[in-house]
């Protein structure tokens, strides 16, 4: 019988987990997921912030290769925002395209971010089935400047945010994570029933700011509302997590949780959540912008209590994926993904470098405990000025930096295991320093001799394209009239 | 029967086991050690340095009333350098001299720093042996401007670090750590034949610098030197506990693991450990200098993976002994200490505040998830500039500030919930600050008013009483010639 497979993506930061030594220790069911299965404290995600990794996650490819990124300044981070222009290739084959192939049913539930125009929607990308928005939840908008964003199901809409399904700003409820819970339930029910393996990828953005939870959650936190957002997740991965052990198939069914990128230190406290003893959060490359809390579940299959210092990636659920179907990745384009099952079943560690990149630039690279910048940046200082903050609280004299520095003649180089929070940057004058770069420089001549980029995909914005008139907007009188198209250059300041 | 105790105090930080999120987890001992019993996520020191703590957790009180602190300066952190003149005044009441009224057989391993000078021996204040050291295991020095620090069995020292005891500073490999743990074992042993209850108080400092590891532990660690310590220590706490599990006696026996202070920020990281998510380190008020990893283990009575938000303290290691000893605690005195044993056995919750204290200044207060500062500071510009950083790394303007910053007219207030890192200060204005001061203020009053500080002992330093010529010297030949008494005010820089 064929393996299904879940996957949990969420915003959220390394340090939010009771397991990753969250101080209000809150998440029992995560923590009891990794203490049924594998811990793994050194996985990455593919970008630092949200449709970039979600993008490397669903085709086991580096943003930079997949399209998923901009030129239109140096080391930019870029996203979908509904103006922009792109989305995903048709180019790009995607997980549950292959697995669609041999016999899966795939359902994505929440933010698909992949690019909102026809071409780029999940069922014409391997997904049978969808509830969820293609943009992040902001709002609420006036529908003449900027339409509400559109909630599908499958190839329609119905509905948006803050007209049809309610968000609160002010006290902060929403009941949007119980309707993707009871989704996944009921879609994991009718799979048992017919006997039919699937790949059900939650996809959710409670955590995300405009920060929401349930009525039942608010104010049940030390940590706030985003703490009560985050007790609302873990409160659902349990129920899925044991509604696969009451249907008796749990043993047939891995799954794994994530995150796109690291706590949105920017919105934090009341809307971001905590990167742990790391630097930084979301938008930057250093390891509270990349390093991610992620579990592997697979009762039978996974000993119980392991943990893994496998240098992991969310790129890795691709292939992995696919090893557990069967199935080959793609050899006609360069896959960054790897299989973990030797690591997964058989506690195995294979060598394989982790690259941070921004936008278009390789930032940095960790292989073993070393990390090497290559370019520091975390924002302007004229952002800064405005109180936009990727690292509030730190500082580490010319590593934080407000202005792009490079330094790949001489890279910054950080040992990760002595110096988790990347402070102490190695001597160039050292053995360890002349060891280490001689590793590392050979990964970076090897990935740049072999890259080919791919179409940055997230260059041009234009009014025209927002959520006007989604699919299914006739049926509702949800349409809006689209103002005239007028192409510009995004603006991607940071 | 009685059941015996066993205290675990180490210079660990709250970040420092894999329980509380330390990315490489390397205590798999302790981390089954807080599995076992309860893990205390807001437990705390009676101060950010050793000696204080030490003395509060053995006197149940605060430094400031058992006279462990300065007058030389506003604020200062003091210890006992063995050029101190005072030490624990007999006048202080000590758990061991207690227990051993009620038939207990009380041992000391490993650092007493309570006083080097005859009258303040610990076989003096109530502990029937001890193996270690009365001062840290500074060194080497060279027996003319300075004696080496002289380890003790019971009332006779039996050799030096460095001399008798090595310390290899290049290397960091030492022996100490067996050495400790063997002790603890044939004491526990020793009792468990003669059916004898037992205090031991295992206080052992291989995590403080300069840090050592026995050879077995050299390199096994992500984290470097520091990380070796660190396994030994776990490694060594878990053969105690499974010792006590195959004598038959770990029904019988209260342990509890806690530390003396944050990690030593200022030895990181090849020499210091982590705060984890919280601000600064030893030395400091912030909750990197004070908040602890806090485990409490008693096979049979605390249930297994319990998780305690109680606001404990070390002094209340004093109050919870005594009353599992069934004693009283002494009335005639203010003891700071509360009982603990409703909240290890009944999961209640106590309300109580925390009191930081830098030498003889209140710096803040926590009620609840609340914490407000009186007066801030890290160190000062100078120390600063020479390197000195008690926050490396961190930086929180008009918070982690370099000068005294005098605040008790309108103190910084913060959330410990949604701020555990205490980076957003709430607004004066709004309704949230009022009611949180309102609160903390009484409690302040209350405090104040009723503050009989004791007799400053850390405040008179002079060459003469240094470590020239202790008790056991003559029969090892390792007498000094002690220079004439020169009694000077102490420098406490910070």
């Amino acid at each position: 019988t064929l393996t299904s497979f879940g996957v949990f993506l969420l915003q959220m930061g390394w340090g939010d987990l009771g397991a990753f030594g969250e101080p209000s220790k809150e998440t029992p069911n995560l923590d009891q997921m990794a203490a049924e299965g594998m811990l793994f404290l050194d996985f990455y995600t593919a970008s630092p912030l949200c449709s970039p990794s979600r993008a490397a996650l669903l085709t086991g490819r580096l943003p930079v290769r997949n399209g998923f990124y901009t030129t239109n300044g140096h080391a930019r981070n870029a996203y979908t925002p509904q103006d922009v222009v792109g989305g995903i290739p048709d180019s790009e084959l995607l997980l549950p395209e292959l697995l669609k192939k041999a016999g899966y049913t795939t359902k994505i539930i929440g933010k698909w971010h992949l690019g909102h125009q026809p071409q780029f929607h999940p069922l014409r990308h391997g997904f049978d089935e969808w509830l969820g928005s293609p943009n992040c939840h902001f709002g609420p908008y006036d529908s003449r400047e900027r339409p509400n964003i559109p909630l599908y199901r499958d190839w329609e809409m119905i509905g948006r945010y803050y007209e049809d399904f309610k968000i609160d700003l002010k006290t902060g409820e929403a009941n949007l994570t119980q309707l993707y819970l009871q989704e996944a339930l009921d879609f994991i029910s009718k799979q048992q029933a017919s006997q039919q393996p699937f790949f059900l990828y939650w996809a959710i953005d409670a955590t995300h700011a405009p920060v929401y939870a349930s009525k039942q959650f608010l104010g049940t936190s030390q940590r706030g509302l985003y703490g009560d957002a985050v007790r609302e997740i873990d409160d659902s991965v349990g129920k899925i997590l044991k509604h696969l052990q009451q249907l008796g198939i749990s043993e047939n069914t891995f799954v794994f949780f994530t995150s796109d990128n690291g706590a949105a230190l920017i919105s934090a406290p009341k809307q971001g959540g905590s990167n742990g003893p790391f630097l930084c959060g979301k938008q930057t490359t250093f390891e509270g912008g990349m390093r991610e809390p992620a579990i592997a579940w697979w009762p039978g299959h996974i000993p119980a209590g392991g943990v893994s210092h496998q240098l992991g990636n969310v790129m890795d659920l691709f292939s992995t994926s696919l090893s557990l179907a069967g199935l080959q990745p793609p050899s006609d384009r360069q896959i960054d993904g790897i299989d973990l099952l030797p690591v997964i079943l058989q506690g195995k560690l294979i060598d394989r470098p982790i690259f941070y990149y921004r936008g278009n630039e390789l930032m940095a690279v960790r292989a073993g405990l070393y990390k090497a910048h290559y370019w520091t940046w975390s924002n302007s200082w004229e952002e800064h000025s405005k109180g936009i903050d990727f690292c509030p609280g730190q500082s580490v004299a010319g590593v934080t930096t407000h202005t792009q520095e490079e330094h790949t003649y001489l890279p910054l180089l950080f040992h990760l295991g002595r110096d988790p929070g990347e402070k102490y940057p190695l001597s160039f004058a050292s053995e360890e320093y002349q060891q280490a770069m001689e590793n590392i420089s050979g990964l970076v001549q090897q990935h740049k001799a072999t890259l080919v980029p791919g179409q940055p995909q997230l260059n041009v914005c234009d009014q025209a394209v927002m959520n006007w008139s989604p699919p299914g907007c006739e049926k509702l009188g949800k349409c809006l009239k689209a103002p005239e198209s007028d192409p510009k250059k995004c603006s991607w300041p940071h």
